[in-house]
């Protein structure tokens, strides 16, 4: 077999570097690498994601092995979503981009506006 | 100003996450950490990458402070892009994503196949 490679659309790599590059990716391991959660904790955990693209995301995480699902009989059914030894060597490499965000956002926003004025100048 | 935090969907730390946790510019930062490079030149480095999301990818990155875009009126004209101090931090971060997808591709295929095989035995 081929060396894996992103940069060729054939690798399978590809396909899983866009399933991991994914905001909704970087917020559920970064709340699933401190503990086990409930499906309602985590849509209440993660601001503004509908329960679809939740179940959707969830689905996606358990089926590439970086996540367990496990329900239990209870009335309603409980069901808890943990994350895996490959799961946390993911949110370890995931959780630099959110502190990214969060630590250059202002640097971010200035060069918007920059450009914007730039553009603008321009026009 | 409360603190950055991407857990919140109002905070723009959650739209900068969005924008560079994207599989695109995983790649292109990549390529431009390691030289200037012309736009053809980084059409031809990711495979699959179509001359419209090129485009808009690269101006998304200008934009943000991440790349900056040199015209020379050569004819035809020679459009280079270069990484910039800030993208060179991001693209930092970005690397370990694309090895961690080359290098547990084998592990999530692994467990795409025993997912699959488990659904349809339930089935």
């Amino acid at each position: 077999m081929d060396q894996p490679d992103a940069f060729s659309a054939r690798c399978p790599t590809r396909q899983i570097l866009d399933r991991i590059a994914d905001k909704w990716t970087v917020l559920l391991l970064g709340l699933l690498a401190s503990r086990t959660m409930r499906f309602n904790e985590l849509r209440r955990g993660v601001d503004g994601l509908s329960q679809k693209v939740l179940s959707q995301t969830l689905k996606s995480l358990e089926r590439d092995g970086l996540v367990t699902r496990a329900a239990y009989p209870t009335v309603p059914v409980t069901v808890e979503y943990a994350i895996t030894d490959l799961g946390r060597t993911l949110a370890a490499t995931l959780e630099p981009l959110r502190l990214w965000a969060e630590g250059h956002m202002e640097a971010v926003e200035k060069a918007r506006i920059d450009f914007d004025q730039r553009q603008q100048a321009a026009a």
